[in-house]
């Protein structure tokens, strides 16, 4: 998409209402499949950052700080186009994804589901996780370790997606 | 979907991350055209609900009571299939709905797009509201003046989601 200038990046903002925490979530959703790849987070930097440069920013609860997603493990998601829901509280961004979302080595993280009463994983890894974290720095396994987070719940250390 | 057993629900339960509310995000997906429609939340009572009728029930953050998807307007969700993301704090539920969404009349809730620098409207309404909620009961209009909400921000009073 094209890049923003600030003061039309400000006129959406406008529209944005973010929480008590200032967060909004944002459904990442690959642009041309409608693939939904997962849910995340941002505040208003990590929305300023995500229109001004095109490539999608999220804010990460458990590490307080920008998530720029991709970052560390290359698997960025490029903005196509952002949407704001009725009432401004969630964000749809239609991306295009590099690669895999998931930190499984799978494209999304919604790779579970119910199928006759049991959950059961429905789509397989596309690279394995020793493969997409042997290729990163000692910087991101160090952080993996210490847990990062996608949607990040309860601020648990397993099931984080990719950065 | 097939509906569920008591115990097999328990066990999709087991892997739900709720957070410090009691709440899990919910992301609504037509499941054979890809279209994000709506974001809202649920609780465990409303994840039961679902999974035991094949009907979407949500909670509403605003009212603080179980929101079953369309109970009023007709505007219901028949669920297809429910997917838990990889670190169980996302639910995906893969939906057959009803009509419209989106208490503007629109099938999704994601109908405003930034473009060329602005935010501008990319779906028209399939239905007036005012049509809509004219077929609809005392006890809706009333619920609306009140405030519903979708994925139910700040407890904000405006563009909320369709009951």
């Amino acid at each position: 998409m094209q890049r923003m200038s600030e003061s039309d990046i400000d006129t959406v903002l406008a529209t944005i209402s973010f929480d008590a925490q200032g967060l909004v979530p944002a459904i990442a959703q690959q642009h041309d499949t409608g693939e939904v790849l997962m849910l995340a987070w941002m505040n208003r930097e990590a929305v300023v950052e995500t229109l001004a440069t095109g490539r999608v920013c999220f804010f990460s609860r458990s590490r307080n700080a920008l998530w720029r997603k991709g970052e560390t493990s290359g698997q960025v998601q490029h903005l196509r186009e952002l949407r704001v829901d009725c009432d401004g509280d969630t964000l749809l961004l239609l991306v295009d994804q590099h690669g895999v979302a998931c930190h499984t080595g799978r494209r999304s993280c919604f790779f579970r589901a119910v199928r006759d009463g049991a959950l059961v994983e429905v789509a397989a890894p596309q690279v394995s996780p020793e493969v997409l974290y042997g290729a990163e720095s000692a910087t991101l396994r160090q952080a993996e370790r210490m847990g990062g987070d996608a949607a990040g719940g309860g601020g648990g250390t397993t099931g984080k997606c990719l950065r």
